[in-house]
């Protein structure tokens, strides 16, 4: 057998490791980095940093991923995802026997905390079930953006017996803000979704947060949406990326 | 000026501290350490643990906050915990100003991550937009009992593309799942409110999250809720106490 470890590695500052996850990754032999996109040489160097400051003691491969290709333009998103998810599935299980020998162990690094908005999970789900598994697995919580940016903002995310949704970008756009939350997180948002809101209230957003690069702005939505589509806009420009997330808050009447 | 952290210390495994809440934790001179009810002792044992294995570098003292009485009776909780969160807020105000010399450091640990279900962040900026605040402070963030659920049931607490509620006990009692949301979350729940659940969810529970005495149980709803009920009253007899947190998911059509 086989020993796989999903490790939450933080939002982007490696002091957000826990002493968990630290422990785990001295276990581990093979080291799986999966990045994509324009982001892709800056976070592989930052995970990269992860292991040599804290994967002492042992030596260690990494093994770059290809990420497989996802068609973004499928106006079914689900299905894209899903479909993209299916070919992931299949080069994941591949990687597992092929790279890790038999009594070792490997380990995926997800960003944030690997239950939010990440594939691994699913697909590891998957794979154990299968027939003969050829691996076990563990998973290692670590702190999300969503956390980072609360903390950096200073604000609590739920009101006093209140309820918080965690949504997309997409959804927001859709769906409008969930009824009965005062608070709305949203991630995945390519699109500044929150320009479509028009409710009245606050927001609290951050992006390449945990980073030296990070931004903050908070403020009523009306009055800052401008301020943070031209920062969002000129950051993304300047470094060929953006990372971001926020937070809606519903104002109380007074 | 007197600075105060609030460091989220996690769920209960001392494990779960982060390399930025080590560093905090090592500029500290004054810990407060704010307990109540029947866990008081042992979770207060937890904290003194914590502080005794990372806060290393210098000496520091640890102030033990009684905590103001709520009327747990009122049927009005926002009200009920409003007016304890205004004692609390006077209660603090006074430690910072008497406890912590000037020029010192003093903190508050915070089980889980300080931005859920917690009031020290509400209070503080209370306190700090009052016309002389004496103090400025920072939160570091730390895992909550959500990741450790979902960490150790091995799940992850979104669908693709989907989105997240986190409510409380009380909520899902009165307004039922909420609608739209696949994946739910509930904390704070003392009257097991998913035995009040009509929907067919998937149920994923777990108390004493990270420690020693950590259960895990994991079904169909309809099939697992009275064992459910079982194995919780005969933990909390046997403790005193019990924290215990869930995941409601809904099931998929095949």
């Amino acid at each position: 057998m086989r020993k796989v470890f999903v490790i939450g590695i933080g939002a982007g500052d490696p002091d957000h490791l826990t002493v968990q996850a630290i422990k785990a990754l001295n276990e581990v032999d093979v080291f799986f980095v999966v990045d994509k996109g324009d982001e892709k040489a800056e976070l592989a160097a930052v995970r990269k940093e992860i292991c040599r400051r804290y994967a002492t003691a042992k030596p260690y491969r990494i093994v770059e991923v290809d990420d497989p290709a996802r068609d973004r333009t499928d106006p079914a998103y689900g299905d894209a995802v899903r479909s993209w998810h299916d070919a992931r599935t299949e080069q994941y299980a591949e990687l597992i026997e092929h790279e890790i020998d038999d009594g070792k162990c490997g380990a995926f690094l997800a960003w944030g905390d690997p239950s939010l908005y990440d594939s691994i999970l699913r697909i590891l789900c998957e794979l154990a079930s299968r027939s003969t598994p050829v691996f076990e697995y563990e998973v290692v919580p670590g702190i999300s953006s969503v956390q980072v940016l609360a903390a950096k903002h200073r604000i609590p995310l739920n009101e006093i017996a209140g309820s918080v949704a965690i949504t997309t970008g997409r959804r927001l756009a859709s769906s409008g803000l969930p009824e009965d939350f005062d608070h709305v997180v949203v991630m995945l948002d390519g699109n500044c979704a929150f320009t479509t809101v028009t409710d009245d209230v606050d927001i609290y957003w951050g992006a390449y947060l945990g980073t030296d690069d990070e931004i903050l702005v908070s403020g009523r939505l009306r009055d800052v949406q401008s301020d943070i589509q031209r920062r969002r806009q000129r950051a993304r420009d300047a470094k060929g990326w953006i990372m971001d997330t926020y937070v809606l808050r519903r104002r109380r009447l007074p």
